[in-house]
């Protein structure tokens, strides 16, 4: 096993770690353990809300989430000569839950898909689902099952919703500025367009005093995905991939967490891939000048693993920008995706699950979601890929009719 | 062979064929052929502009191309008994170029890719591509290579770019007003944001006289992806895919044709797929009564076949809601996907490419276009899939840093 | 289309074609067409036994069949330049059944796959099945089904099971010699050791007079795989491969046939294969002094492509080195993959499957077969993975029991 | 993670565990944990010497290694309610090496692949690699790099080379009747025929007294794969696998261990896989009367599971059944599978590996053996599928011939 550079103890919050981690972006959080070119280390990792949702058969917790408190990130790692302008290279040798261990916090044996509520995160399809729900799964290995969502059981395609490193004091200023812009166009939107900066409940790993208190006024928060990497939700990012982050800081300063035991193209539900803590296990190396060398400048570019689940057999939804009272987007492909997910989540209405249940399977299962047409005006064309064997009855259309049944129900705010 | 229900003679032009195709969607165009449920039969294909793009070195046609004539489409193809609510079965046996022959017509051993201008057409970049450029690819078996990008070889993922059943009467009014909805948002916009009816250069098949200027006047244009398929240009309608047509008018009525030697998902440069005639292989069935059994409605379901050209190693590259002018799109897929492809084509060119071959090149090559991440306010997240085996050089960054060569030209305007 | 280097007309014996083809090994054939490093070009092909079996329900004429006939091949090719040590690089770039027809010739729309009877070939169960059987294969597109052998339907992985290049006369002496050696053995066995020259039926291409009369004399037979390629049945050169044959002599002389349309590893009725005539386009392309350079003396090696059926699941069996009667052979791989199609028609025979149908399918289908260990004495242990979406019900073992049903028949012997 | 059933501590030999497991077969070993059907548990298992091998650049102890304690089994784990004529269902959940731990026991962090001598337990090719050799490979997550054999790395098929259920009196009477009956036809071979009974060094797990000492004299050696499974040594006994094991006695008495990070089909250095203690995770089930509904008597049937690591591209070597004396073998799979090995081995130290590296290679890295042709007489033709991905420079063949450097060596004895 490799060498762990950030433990986490998971009984305790992440505000109470020997070294705790942080929930905001900021170049000045202090590194919390070197590294150099070369090395393998592990990585350990609260789950994204620090806990605050159980393996129970309430959503009364999703609904409430505090989301101040999120993404609890492990880190800064920093590597030995990183300079602004390399490319860190990142590889993920292994990633898993809590090792050996079962218990209350997800990531000990089980993980949790939740649908937020409209006025509390909301997700891609809150105007159809405004309320909160949610799924428990079970670890088997690699294998996810659940109590909620019964005739489904898959492989997961393990992997950290969230890495990056840190944003220098200039790109911190650009991030700020632009998602301000966007809330200044429609500032009282609920669920809003963006989040500001907040200083509540924000950590700063070991930073103090007035350091902790600017980095908590100014520090960027972790949901969206931006230039340094940071919370892209790539379901990709598994066993085997490696990753080529561009370095903005001194160090680069790797951060990450919010680790999906699986999670489906899109992370539709907001909080839709399967939850968890765990540990990640990596090898890193830099590019000296990379970024220049290869123009990967505005985002990070990687390459999968060959290990993921294989399937070969999909039932494929199709969605195109055209809305369901009949106006006609041009070439969106955000409103073409949202159409093939609610033409499946139609499907599998008519096998007995409710739309509720439909919805966290497509957020947590390895669907692939496609951007197929995006030329042809006015209207994108997206397309949803669903493995047919993660069910244990045949999904298929025939001349038949679907099969009909009792499929149970997922948790419910009371 | 199956029977060839639909017959070109690739030396003519559509309108010049013995039962001629159309290129308007309408529901009064006859049937040119009526076949089965559990027919299996051919359907042979002109290229999309009935011929206008030559296999030479010069991308003035593609600049000159008239857009009222394509799509030109094969059918009707009426199937007995098919009547509203329906799910026509579609199963894709076989497609390929223009068996046997060579010739001066796309599908005769050669297709092309086009970079269409920015006031003939556009496409998905065309604000940083303005001007037209061409590549022609030369088919080896299912494999392609072009003389205007060299260093690159791969198979092609050959489907139809086009097929759909006969809108209704009541479909087609809904087309029209929404689509004209759009537009009079921006009528003056260049490229317009949508297609209204056009007669000029309409063909009806084998409708006359006043049925045919109705349609000419009333048809809707061949573009757009709608609720009955249509250009969806989805790559993987490839051999043994399996799709669910909704059916809106007695004996269904399926047309099609649009074919593709190969296509990346989004077909980015408009004319991005290797454009071919040739003929189409498939076998149709009925499922009574299927959209209200399945809720397959909006659009048409799919699976797609199990023998498209396999991967496994990818050179990734993300892109996120953010434009390269620092402006922030609140979850804008379509903005994501084509940061993704600009840092697609940034890459490409420190190995020698130009910014035109790279983009023909993502259009055509089986690259995959995922929707990433879609929650996290206000970045949506795509990822662009290049296989790095079509490359005959090694395309992954290492310390080393680029390998830069002359890599020739495409064909541009004079 | 690559130009016809090599043409058959289907409605005529290989004996009675312009330039007729051969059905021996022998290097002073004379070559039919030659062609130059880079080229590529089309072989047409007679199917194997040149036409002797219908498309019926009889088994007769497989019972029947006159050995001494095949295999029918289409060449030699020259290849200018090729000398002896060079390897000659082979692409398969297409591959299919009889275009544009249908007929009485297996290939033109339909194959078949057959059981041996034991006096008259004989196949790898023959003990078991001492009796002539047949399946007729019906062709869709890619797909397969038989009406002898329903509730299945794969994709084929066509490939020709026979091509190589010509030997040395010293190389054709040596084959000559190690494999009468070996009927000396026991030379009046049932089925035979191993097939001498044989003059009866010899067809020896273009040449006339006493060279054909010598090349009957001393020409080997077709039936095993040599040095030099030959009859290897190797599923897995499929479109795309590319194959490096050592040549041995001036030219190198390429001949080749025996089109499959599908077929298991093993190739386990000895005519297991869905046997076709057709076509087969291919590069060519030279590696001077290759054989040494690689050391590639002993065999072709090659590189399969990348448009295999793709399956995620599958049931497979295990076969040890135990014969049925207890006796227990040293690491014998032969017995062992033996046993592991054994145990598989017994598990098939369970759904109602006759032990012929089951043997035809395993023969034709897109099995795996392993050499699992090799070295665990006394017992080689092989598997046999069938891919369980072929099947139109669910074939997986579970607590209820097979459905067993009325699966009809194959062909028999009247 | 699961409730741990059998546990190791890696310090000690088995022998001296607080419950110790087995290295003979016997019905009448005592269980050492019940578990009932539906239960997920977790088993520890001794790297299969028993931790006779170093992690250092000597072959000594392979060359003396004392082969009567192998393999060192954890176990009999009791199944409630299984009786004789049920399947055995065992989902192989998780696998791997030893937890959280690094040392000097094979499975801390690293494993080893070695060559057994001819005089000391033999191997595949042992008449061509009569000495002993060794590689020691490094654990990087999934991933396995060596210092003895430089320039490739890839991904392990971990798997367990040994599970089985306890053979009844009568079938151990069988296994040890047949085997003696072997060994009789050529008692003084080296390396033997089969290995009898051996009390010396054998264990029996819980059983004291006579009821041990009967153990072991009667008790079956470890080494072959039998009608219980046993040391079938299949590699795609993978994280998701399915086996269906027959049981032969109350209880099923399920033990196993041999757990490898790697291996290629045939694991034909003997030791090929890369060797390692660890754990396995287990859910298992029964099929009551499942051996005589589903026709599974003589061997397991297995689903291997949907996350081995996937290639595209292969080089694959063919072997015939004809020795290099030239002396031609019926049908004989065994000779064929040599020949591809060998040839796969010759063009290997064309790009600079020993022969002995590159036999080590092949025996664990993740090669496919196939039995291709098996009908074509008299040679057989095996191939052998080598994934170039493995390999850290250009592999294929080309006119430019292979680019020979200094690739190291492996271990050696002194």
């Amino acid at each position: 096993m490799p060498n762990v550079v950030f433990s986490v103890d998971q009984s305790r919050s992440m505000r109470d770690q020997a070294v705790p981690g942080h929930n905001r972006w900021h170049p000045d959080i202090p590194v919390a353990a070197m590294v150099k070119p070369g090395d393998e280390f592990r990585i350990e990792c609260r789950e994204w809300t620090d806990g605050q949702i159980g393996n129970n058969d309430s959503a009364n917790d999703v609904r409430d989430v505090d989301l101040s408190i999120p993404h609890m990130l492990s880190g800064p790692i920093g590597v030995e000569g990183a300079e602004l302008g390399d490319l860190l290279v990142v590889d993920i040798l292994d990633i898993g839950p809590v090792p050996q261990e079962t218990g209350d916090v997800a990531g000990q044996g089980w993980g949790y898909t939740g649908i937020f509520a409209r006025n509390n995160g909301g997700g891609f399809l809150t105007d159809y689902f405004p309320d909160a729900y949610k799924a428990i799964w079970d670890f088997h290995g690699q294998i996810a099952t659940s109590r909620h969502i019964p005739g489904v059981r898959y492989t997961g395609i393990a992997h950290p919703g969230l890495f990056g490193t840190a944003p220098s004091a200039e790109l911190l200023q650009r991030w700020n500025r632009r998602e301000q812009a966007l809330i200044d166009t429609d500032p009282n939107r609920v669920p809003p367009l963006a989040l500001p900066p907040l200083a509540q409940n924000a950590l700063a790993g070991q930073a103090t005093g007035s350091d902790a208190e600017r980095i908590a006024q100014e520090g960027a928060r972790t949901v969206p995905p931006r230039e340094h990497g940071g919370n892209q939700d790539i379901k990709n990012f598994s066993r085997g991939s490696r990753v080529f982050y561009p370095v903005f800081v001194k160090d680069a300063k790797l951060s990450g967490g919010d680790l999906h035991f699986s999670q489906g193209d899109g992370e539709i539900t907001f909080c839709g891939a399967i939850e968890m803590g765990g540990y990640i296990d990596m090898h890193v190396d830099l590019i000296k000048g990379g970024m220049e060398k290869y123009g990967i400048t505005t985002n990070p570019v990687f390459m999968p693993g060959n290990v993921e689940p294989r399937y070969s057999e999909f039932l494929s939804f199709v969605g195109i920008s055209v809305d369901d009272d009949d106006t006609n987007h041009y070439m969106d492909a955000t409103v073409a995706y949202r159409r093939a997910c609610l033409n499946a989540i139609e499907y599998l209405t008519k096998w007995g699950y409710s739309r509720e249940q439909a919805y966290l399977l497509l957020g947590s299962a390895p669907i692939e979601g496609r951007i197929s047409g995006i030329v042809d005006i006015p209207n994108a064309c997206c397309t949803l890929y669903l493995p047919t064997a993660i069910f244990d009855f045949d999904i298929r259309p025939s001349a038949e009719g679907p099969k009909r049944a009792d499929r149970g129900r997922c948790a419910v705010t009371s």
